[in-house]
């Protein structure tokens, strides 16, 4: 039995069988966007929950009514103002322990450009980067990843071999 | 300004500037155990969160007064009866853009048996699987693993090259 403490925006709280602590939350798609000149195409943002800026690839919530590819492409245009084809790398959940939030990672093939315009309460910056730094940085506590672009860059990395 | 609206276990809902919903959770470890011959060490497990059983690297939540190298052998012991020598292979904020839970992606090499005995709410069965394997069924669906699984699968199949 799942009580309910707090419903919101994002994401719900609540108490399943007086125990376990549960995050309901929208589930999110993240974009490995590739490109053996530039690098990795990552969008640097700050991040109230860690209070401090991360360097992720590109990634939004999937809004009610939107396949993960229609998410993918949205966020593509809307956060690198790009466009291209898809292919699903891998689908997980990001932490299950307390979350049912799955994420489903692509890679953009032939990424051109494509008109789209950021959400009012993203402030983006979008920087190319090479994937082996970005994950010696992330090592190192450098620089700030989420598990998606870690997820990502593996797959860059792999893909370069 | 963040605002509490609730304080738990292993979790804290507030609000930030009256507008972003965080979640504040405890940091975790993550394991990868892998051999040659059995492949990837996984612990099949039910996770509330999701309601469903998911196979995911051992992993363990970082306890007040722990290092997260002091985690990750307790952990070790733990779920797997395991100890080994540890290396870092990443960290990651596991999904900032809601929760600041970060987690720590350990290599253990030469793992050996230990005694330890596992948490009283986790009922673990221990799986030795090949990390291809587990990817292609996580890919189609099939089977649900965490980011944290998702990174470690991709750094076996890296060391298997």
């Amino acid at each position: 039995m799942r009580r309910y403490l707090y419903r919101g925006k994002i994401l719900s709280l609540a108490i399943e069988d007086d125990h376990w602590e549960i995050v309901e939350h929208k589930d999110a798609v993240a974009l490995l966007v590739s490109d053996p000149r530039h690098g990795v195409l990552f969008v640097e943002q700050y991040r109230p929950a860690i209070g401090r800026k991360t360097l992720e690839i590109p990634a939004g919530l999937i809004e009610e009514g939107e396949t993960p590819e229609q998410t993918a492409m949205r966020e593509l245009a809307e956060e690198a103002q790009l466009t291209g084809e898809l292919e699903k790398l891998a689908e997980f959940y990001t932490s299950p322990g307390f979350s049912d939030e799955k994420t489903y990672l692509f890679r953009v093939s032939n990424p051109r450009p494509a008109s789209g315009t950021p959400d009012d309460d993203e402030d983006l910056t979008i920087r190319w980067r090479q994937p082996a730094e970005v994950l010696a940085a992330a090592r190192r506590g450098e620089l700030a990843i989420s598990a998606s672009t870690l997820a990502g860059l593996l797959y860059a990395l792999e893909g370069e071999k």
